[in-house]
């Protein structure tokens, strides 16, 4: 019989169908990708093209060569901009709204139009996710924003149609609902508990041992209790620091490396799935407070989000997470890969 | 400049999203659907195949051949069934589960495998959506339910696999949480204003007339002010009724002729889109509390679903409801279809 699990970080619900389950190399992707040149000279993202793209933010040169391994340029369609007002618009009760106003950046990651993150060297994974480190410090002082959200589409069905390894960094002038409730979540757990709600759960988690992928000094990799989907896949840092905005170099490299790892172990187990990742972190002005952890996950998309999903929220997932957890692990063992789980074998 | 919109029935922002903004014939979907035989040997749910099928609920025979025009069946692989236990497993404080107890049923909407919903005759239309309120009846009094999920998963994007239409209601155990924010919205402004949101609401829309699709005698047909995605529609009876399973059938019958002019029209205009709709009624127990109204979101599925709607909650919409609507409305004009609004030309 399936099983309802409940999220403990959101008390959401989801179900693990174990009528409809299928056995973890079932997600197996049937279908490959196109095999793409290193270069293409009509890639906005391509070296040679910088003039295709609109304002650069940063860039991080390599100082051997003087050339840029990883650029930050605002989205040339943006979702939001800046230059409006946080000012709410009441046209009436049920017309509420608000100008598109923040920031929508490119953080292109490579200058290689072929090269993912999957394949990165821990310098060039650092490179990525010292930029979203740096860029969030930079937009979270700004007085048009509320909130940054961090991610990367990779693939059509996860939402992206350009080739060029990228990921993106938007603000929001608002806390997002969603997010608002995720938040609270974490704080009145710190109110009854007096624990960080994710070290405490990431306690729980290593006490079980059964949904580990990989350990490292700093960072814990599991498949959490409620998956929504199969695969999905947290790393989650042993020092809970509410932002990512605090952490420092030595820590984020390992952290690059690790979701460096975990992307590489996904595309070569599962045939390169599309997926997206979303760096988790307090909203701006919460940076100080005790009752968050950042950390990213990690949602390959290997099956359909279809009516029920969008009708109820409770997503239903046809995998055990144990089941895919161990599936990982055993696929690291065998080829040697660091960061497997001490108490295996 | 884009534009932050916040839907009343939920309290999330949306991003519509006019820098990027695409007009409503650039939604038309590209590809085609492969033809289908009005018979297929080996579908389950072709007559003929019926023994294929696991335990039938109910079905609605034609009183002139003595043959179904509509079976609703069991579901082969269930996400929930009967037989579990409603109560909680407390294996951990981060581990809390039930069993996947209820009942996940399959509308066999037409013997004919090729017959689409937006093809649908008057009495095929109302067959289906009887079918529906019916089971939503039967289901609603057991001890098991607390929620009953009625939706259509059309197309392989939007979550199906089987080509036969058919639609399906599923039972869940528990409120889940997204639709219990759901309705608090609606309790809350019932208690605050004294007047059902969607009624109130639904004034709003036919004052400002700018997103109203069509009307006919007990509904209206929209594009809501802060719709998530492009041709979100919704249809919305004049009388606010908490459930659907309080409908009588003529209101009924008008209901199921409007949810398929509006499919026809979805279909005629966009080339066929994937799409789900969704059914929204009262959990159950609270079918005689005033403060919702039953409805139905239709969602055609134009566009990607990425990061930052996973990780934030917040969709970007690409089109504006207001022209989205007018689209509409024009084409409806163009081929004399009823119900279109009578502000019109």
């Amino acid at each position: 019989m399936s099983e309802f699990r409940l999220d403990p970080t959101t008390r959401e619900w989801v179900v693990i169908a174990t009528e409809r389950a299928r056995r973890p190399h079932d997600f197996v992707v049937r279908a490959g990708r196109v095999a793409q040149p290193a270069f293409l000279a009509d890639c906005p993202f391509c070296p040679g093209n910088e003039a295709q793209t609109t304002t650069e933010r940063a860039a991080y040169i390599d100082p051997a060569t003087g050339r840029w391994r990883v650029r930050v340029v605002d989205n040339k369609y943006p979702a939001v901009k800046a230059g409006g007002s946080t000012m709410r618009r009441h046209e009436h009760p049920f017309a509420l709204s608000l100008d598109g106003v923040g920031s929508h950046e490119v953080v292109i990651e490579t200058p290689l139009h072929n090269r993912h993150f999957a394949q990165f060297s821990d310098d060039e994974a650092f490179d990525v996710v010292r930029a979203f480190r740096d860029r969030l410090r930079v937009l979270s002082v700004r007085e048009d924003v509320r909130q940054v959200i961090i991610f990367k589409n990779h693939g059509p069905t996860a939402g992206t149609s350009l080739e060029h390894p990228h990921s993106q960094v938007v603000t929001t002038p608002v806390v997002p609902w969603h997010r608002r409730h995720h938040y609270d979540v974490a704080i009145r757990h710190f109110d009854e508990e007096g624990i960080n709600l994710y070290a405490d759960l990431l306690q729980f988690e290593l006490d079980q041992h059964v949904r580990i992928v990989a350990e490292s000094d700093g960072f814990v990799e599991l498949h959490p209790y409620a998956s929504r989907r199969p695969f999905e896949t947290w790393i989650v840092p042993r020092l809970a620091r509410s932002s990512l905005a605090g952490v420092p170099d030595d820590e984020l490299r390992e952290f690059g490396t690790m979701l460096r790892d975990s992307l590489n172990v996904l595309q070569n187990v599962l045939n390169d799935p599309d997926y997206n990742f979303i760096l988790y972190t307090v909203p701006t002005g919460d940076e100080d407070e005790p009752y968050y952890s950042w950390h990213v996950r990690i949602y390959p998309r290997l099956t359909a989000v279809a009516g029920f999903e969008i009708g109820s929220g409770i997503h239903i997932n046809t995998s055990l997470p144990e089941e895919t957890a161990l599936f990982m692990r055993e696929f690291r063992t065998i080829n040697g890969m660091p960061g497997r789980s001490e108490q295996d074998g």
